[in-house]
């Protein structure tokens, strides 16, 4: 394909990449339709929908990065309605996905802990495990004690019935959430608008809008949008994501005015850039196998908006009024676990990122 | 002084030891007596027990690992007193550093994020942090939405509250905890107990009682303490606490019959075994400097003991009666950011223990 693509004009090779995404949008956009709503039904319109996004998604990028090759007046006038769709699309995923995820970590967190395996060849007076001091046999300070004065209103069944009752509340309003999202995407499917933008992809795949005198080529149009990721990339504060437990992603996580998406922004517009540059090699690189550090550093990225929006869904459901405090600390207990993930997802791709810088 | 020790016989390299150590706790129970109750005084008090403490400790650990070169019957009486007495003293302390821990972590998670810096030039349509996507002008899948039904609630003002209304519970709770044990310390320290657990000291301060027919040497039971610590540390899940945000430590954190304590007692059993070892390397080498790696592994696991205790207290404060959902919720993030300190310690002590091992 590589070879193809030496032989082949810039307007061209544009044309054989968005004929391709545009045909996958109107294969997508079929199987969606024919499949039924029984649950094999509903498995395949998910599968379809998710394709249909990719296209979309795709069809987008391109548009948006490779403009000065492509008619103009079409292309700004399609690419907003193909953000309006796959964005209507994704919501009820996005949804479904943070429950699953919330539910996930919650079971995560309330599963019982294994029973102790029998203690080990324990040397003689040694060990804390029995709350003795290993060189005494007298207690160990503060064994035995209760502690902050509160210790010995054990067991802690509430924070347990507290999971539980997270657990609900979360699904309760995340599927609600997720009811609605699916019923704007049907709407959506209905709708003339929609219609126009099938129609319009439709022209796509026949024959691409190009420029009838465009001043660019792929590949400066292709490095700017690298030039613009390195860009974004050299202002995230990679030093410090690199040092383990660095307890950036909780800071700022109870102050009253300012949300932790600020400290987030960066990251997500990384991940915006790092598509736009992904998508724009699979330009210029037709079927040739995506690079597998981006993917990494883009799953990272993927990772840290999941988080970062079940951090924020799990503190939007503690500010549920008349809600049992077991149930706001499962919640807070909740919040921090998935900040942490945001942290791990900056960690991680600050590792994909480094071993690419290092090896290009 | 190496070169001191090998001249001398066991019996006396461990006589100048305790010794040296008695009279360290005598001079630290003068100044702990004559230290008035003003300001200056208070700190001159608690810098007296903390050295009190400190001797105490290395008294106690030296008769434990050496028994066999003292006399039995003797050492077998003052070293549970030894125990009781720097346990009493211990909890004082451990109550007010616990409190700072707390308060100062309720302090950074919730100061408000800084005003973010004017945005660098973006890039043509780049960028999320404006919530609109970057190869549209249409707004981002999400933006501007409710988040899980919820997000409509903003500001998210009860939280801060929250952290705010958690930090005056736990002072409240912690406060009459120290003041608790404020007081068994200074009943202890009238008591006749405690006088002849000192008197048993000065014993030591002028003639250490050794045992008249000793079967032992000090190497081989210094190298017993250090091969139980290697024992127990054989039995740490060091892979895992070497791949950062394993989110181990808050595992089960939720559960109903379990508390995450019992993942941390082989931690507090390998604390409490390299503190043995290490005040025997202090017996054998005199005053020559510290391992800083023992330290360094010593220090990551006083880190692990401090943050697991103050972690229980968040959630032991959690289930105080009748407070509001937002104290709760705030005390859950706590309870999670220090158990997420405690899977740092574990890492941390992973670090330093291996260079350790690879560097001798």
């Amino acid at each position: 394909m590589a070879q193809q693509h030496h032989e082949m004009t810039a307007g061209e090779v544009l044309s054989v990449y968005l004929q391709q995404q545009a045909t996958d949008f109107l294969r997508s956009l079929r199987l969606h339709r024919e499949s039924t709503t029984d649950a094999q039904g509903a498995e395949e319109s998910l599968a379809a929908a998710r394709s249909l996004r990719r296209a979309a998604r795709r069809v987008g990028a391109t548009l948006h990065t490779f403009r000065p090759l492509l008619d103009p007046e079409w292309t700004e006038s399609l690419r907003p309605e193909l953000a309006w769709l796959s964005g209507t699309l994704a919501r009820e995923h996005a949804y479904a996905a943070r429950l699953d995820r919330l539910l996930g970590a919650l079971h995560r967190l309330s599963t019982p802990a294994p029973v102790p395996a029998p203690a080990a060849a324990v040397p003689a007076g040694g060990g804390r495990p029995t709350g003795r001091d290993e060189w005494t046999g007298a207690p160990a300070p503060g064994a035995g004690k209760p502690r902050a004065g509160q210790g010995a209103k054990k067991p802690s069944g509430p924070l347990a019935v507290g999971a539980a009752k997270a657990a609900a509340l979360l699904e309760r309003q995340l599927t609600l959430a997720r009811t609605r999202a699916h019923s704007a995407a049907l709407q959506a499917f209905g709708s003339s608008r929609f219609h126009a933008v099938a129609d319009n992809v439709a022209v796509l795949a026949s024959e691409v809008p190009l420029h009838p005198a465009p001043e660019a080529d792929l590949k400066p149009l292709a490095a700017a949008a690298e030039a613009h990721l390195m860009e974004a990339v050299a202002a995230l504060p990679l030093l410090r994501a690199g040092h383990p437990y660095n307890a950036e992603a909780l800071v700022h996580g109870l102050a009253a005015d300012t949300a932790p998406e600020a400290q987030d922004a960066p990251w997500l517009k990384v991940r915006s850039l790092l598509r736009l540059h992904r998508y724009a090699q699979e330009v210029l690189l037709g079927d040739a196998p995506p690079d597998a550090r981006l993917l990494q550093a883009g799953q990272a990225l993927d990772h840290h908006r999941e988080a970062a929006d079940a951090a924020a869904a799990a503190a939007s459901a503690a500010r549920t009024p008349r809600i049992a405090p077991a149930t706001a600390y499962a919640l807070g207990v909740l919040h921090a676990d998935q900040r942490h993930e945001v942290e791990a997802a900056r960690f991680a791709f600050q590792r994909a990122w480094l071993r690419e810088t290092i090896t290009t």
